[in-house]
């Protein structure tokens, strides 16, 4: 038996006809074929991040490849401010910490995001390059609230980065229209394609800002990769580093099926399941890491009132269900992480309310009714 | 009609298995069943690298990413020794000099490899920390005497590193036995599984030399990627960034044909196909552009003799053959690259001859006939 | 989106392996590796079936096809009972009134299953040559006492030929125990591969009983299938007319699949997901076709007190559950049928009841809650 | 190495794209996509057909559950004349016999074709209700001149039956301009797709003579199967016996790769492969068994001129080329059967006929050089 419900934080549950479409046994790094499909995986890339004037990229790595390509704008000595709300905004501080650069670091208590008076505070103290954020803070469930930060911010600073790594394509992110320089995610997260693609759009500005002499690496060079992604989109091949010719088959595919549902409607369903989840989880009396307000519709982080996180999550996975583990230091081992982005319905957030209902009594610990809590609120969307 | 062949530099022509085995909907980067595949594929590397008891790596990106992480090993000002044999061996070059490292470059003619006698002037007149060499240089189709030039220089340098992105697993490479420090490939080359994946092993003198105070960026740090991987050998999960999973899954069962198969046939049937490939060029009057002893079983250059490669390889496309531009600057657009790596075989030689020669013909080049020379050859194997 | 619950009478869901199995290019009717998956498949079926000595057939064409062949132990005149529980059992009076033989069909009521005793009094007015009875009647959920039937008769009757479409490896099914003769089923339902292959083991008996000289037309003439399954049984290809070979691929899989989870797991498991589904059901008020003792494990039959049966449907399946019609012609278009086999676990069986729950509410029908009533059941197992 | 040429008589090989559409994993008989499927198939069919005012159908078994449904249009006594080219042709006689209808063989010599006025004598001679003849008889390689025929004796018979089972697709075929009544084919020859459906196409005056009181048994009862064609044609769903719902899927991704080259281009392509093979083969001096003028496209049979049938074909298995054996009875095990229908091209061609070569001459077989003739032909293509 193998019909798992993955609900994890990515690689997340992937639709059969995106993983089919990177079948593909004789396609090269420049066969035609590929030309199109990444023209039009670039182009999708644009329609979910809203960002139509944007320069896009997708290049071979995982999403901290592209974090550290924002290197590519930098010189030494800048100076970043980083918001952070956990493991993956402080992810920005050890890139960083390789580089001949200054950062300070906001970090806000799990569960929590940094106030946004606070960045400005710290942004009238000192001339920043450039800041950081984490739209959702895969560690701890935290939506960050971007669209109102970036407007207060705008003016203050040149460069805007937003980490939408587990949030692009699920949450609401307007790219163009908030003013946001740099956003990047991953192929794997609510894109719900495999890993293996990094992915990024740059604002006008933000292309005019990068380097050939920046303090980047070479495989991290935009400097280079921009004439790559500038080939394609005008339907011819490019090559700076070999890309994942079946990962992007299977992006496009992806980025086809999203527009077919609409962002609008993928985003409403994000929203029916992190609801569905967080009333299962409230009607069992289930503490919720993000304060209320800060919930994400992507991660749900369930703190576990002392019970054994692995006994608890192995549980879960016999009963066919597989989540991830807590990982913010403060809290680690005592919490569990729900994904729920992707190709995820409805009835996956019944099944997991009730697998964790079932786990939870079978440890001992009698709960009122999570699923009768979760139907409920099911029924009156 | 799909059927066309791909005869191209990486990636190369896939077995549907291995492409079929990345077909998962819902596993993730902690789900048991990565966990075992992750680490049957480091296995599987260590059996294709002939290394034993080296530390393998499986890292998301491609092999540049691979390449780039050897600077995980060098400290500021460290001296390299780079040996090329044309725009792959360069790539050194460009890699170190974004870093504050010294390197010093010996360039072959295309064609031609550098004489070992001049690398090992070169390391009697100056200490230098590391040596590189790239065994099947993909621009020219030229094959390094490795094994003969480590044995040569073993004593004379730190850290022999060789990069065998278009060689592991159909040339000979005995890592272990030769003395190599480093050794590195791609999933998308010989391997023949979807681009996606940087492989790496690691001698015990070249893990002892990973320094947490590298020069090296955030994500090539390999002093974070080894616990990693150690995790992974030892049953358990782990994480620095996103592995890519599907693409590992795909590996792991390309090891297992490549363990059916052994290597010692596999490394045979390499020899065939490209036996039959320069014996048909040869029936023909074409030139290889490798000089004789150094043509690779991998990729063979084939000079155009003034017809124009765009048009030829188009020609050649629709007669279902695809094959790879000339782009060593020397003599950029005035030869083919074909390559002959991974899940190809004796038909898919003759058909490529025969493809040839009849292009050549309708492009006004009259030549012997290459499919009988081919098949001659191919009859007295 | 398209993660719905496929929750049919066949085909079923399917397992990702099952149908990727069948994804072979290059694979011909006499292929060395189908001869080998049909030896593995013929050997499945009867591991599935218990039947260690009986002699398998996996021929093309749909379950209806199985049925129809056993004409081939059929000569003018002959005398078939037809046990019916609905319109799978009534389709043998359909199949025999084609041929030049007599029946006489014993129909219960829908929701009924003729008592044994009617079947005794039957063979004891009447000499007859076969009988004929379905295990699992698709049509409304009843699970006859095969085992008990069988043992009643044993004796009374030539050829006891058992439809097991419906509940072959779902439900207990010792067909060499029990003293079966013929027991067929087909590849779609319980067994949970893609329709296209009609599955058969025959007693030593039965197979004496085939004759040349039958009334059965070409297609279905068991006196030529015979040889080609015993050719396949001792590794050697063979002929009639073309087998599905793709079909028996994903048919090899599926078998190796149910062997790994036994089959006393798979049954345990076919009930645990029918009472997951009849706990909700009750919980609901809903009425279930089947009388008590004689609901399978396969197919539930549910009334719909009224409500339009299409409409019903439909918004189940925008729910993403799609459920099958009801079609027996007493009650046609007054209930659905819920399918429970193959692929399928108590995730399932909550969603579908969760489905159900907010569709019969959206339709006025206000009932007590079935998720509750359905995870009682499932945390008290 | 799975890259084998499958240069079979059906299955054949396959394209990807093809095999990848039957792989839905939930997906019923009643599901909305599949209904949209077999509509988009059946239309599929009568564009291959060349047969747009056509009934037709598609059902679940091989080409010759298609060709016993013909007895649905037969009732007691009728008189059929076939026409036969060999082991095919004859297995209509196989079907009839079965039945109570007469019929009269007329047999061609292997290689050969029984003469038109041979046809046209015996209907001049006796009154018969239906004509069969075998467009491609797949045992010998023979391509009948059905149109001529059929000119001939349109107005001599009521119903003119064509088994297209090996020439579909490939074959100049005009079955409504031509006045054929009933065409039939299988899903696994040159449509390209795995084996499981029977295809048929009806005109207006065969569907007249459907009859419900026909001679033919249950699961092929076209008097059934017609409504449910007519509803899917009609955008709804039907049932009689499950139809193999994913080889349909596959077939309508055949039918509309069969679009994309268009049917012209597609009988070019295999004439152009069968001249290749043909010239290679006459270039070895080795003898085709069909006579001049009446060569199939699809397949060709080359007599083996004393050497071991099976030792040849494994020979020819280990170079990755599988052929078929020669079964019609008279040269049985004295000939082999090139299949090159389907996804083939001129590359797998000149594969063939070098392996071909290689063999004859490791046999001991000296022959002069095929490949050089089949280079000669496809290069003045």
């Amino acid at each position: 038996m193998s019909r798992k419900l993955l609900m994890h934080v990515g690689p997340v549950m992937i639709d059969d006809d995106v993983l089919l479409a990177g079948v593909k046994d004789n396609s090269g790094f420049a066969s035609p074929e590929f030309v199109t499909s990444m023209k039009n995986a670039l182009n999708g890339l644009k329609y979910v991040m809203n960002a139509e004037y944007y320069q896009p990229f997708i290049m071979p790595g995982s999403g901290t490849m592209g974090m550290e390509s924002v290197t590519s704008l930098l010189k030494k000595d800048d100076k970043i401010l980083i918001v952070s709300s956990g493991v993956f905004g402080d992810r920005w501080k050890e890139i960083f910490s390789r580089y001949d650069v200054k950062y300070k670091l906001l970090r806000a208590e799990p569960g929590k995001a940094i106030p946004e008076d606070q960045v400005l505070d710290e942004l009238s103290r000192e001339k920043y390059r450039m800041v950081t954020v984490t739209q959702v803070e895969t560690s701890t469930g935290v939506l960050y609230p971007v669209k109102s930060l970036v407007k207060k911010i705008r003016d203050r600073v040149d460069l805007i980065v937003v980490d939408a790594v587990a949030s692009a394509s699920a949450e609401e992110l307007m790219v163009q229209d908030w003013g946001i320089d740099v956003c990047l995610t991953g192929s794997q997260k609510a894109i719900a394609t495999p890993p293996g693609a990094a992915l990024m759009v740059l604002s006008p500005k933000a292309v005019e800002n990068i380097r050939e002499d920046s303090i980047s690496g070479y495989y991290t060079d935009l400097s280079k990769w921009i004439n790559v992604m500038k080939n394609f989109q005008s339907g011819k091949s490019g090559y700076y580093t070999t890309l994942p010719v079946h990962t992007v088959f299977s992006l496009e595919k992806s980025f086809e099926l999203i527009k077919n549902e609409t962002m609008e409607n993928r985003i409403k369903r994000h929203t029916l399941v992190s609801g569905i989840i967080g009333a299962g989880l409230n009607g069992m009396d289930m503490k919720i890491m993000a304060e209320k307000g800060f919930a994400s519709h992507t991660v749900t982080a369930m703190m576990l009132d002392g019970l054994d996180m692995n006994t608890f999550l192995n549980k879960c996975l016999k009963s066919n269900v597989e989540m991830g583990t807590g990982i913010v230091p403060e809290y680690a081992g005592k919490y569990i992480r729900i994904g729920h982005m992707g190709n995820v319905n409805a009835n996956d957030a019944i099944s997991t309310v009730s697998v964790i209902e079932k786990t939870l009594n079978e440890m001992g610990k009698k709960v009122p009714s999570g699923v009768e809590a979760a139907q409920e609120y099911f029924m009156h969307q």
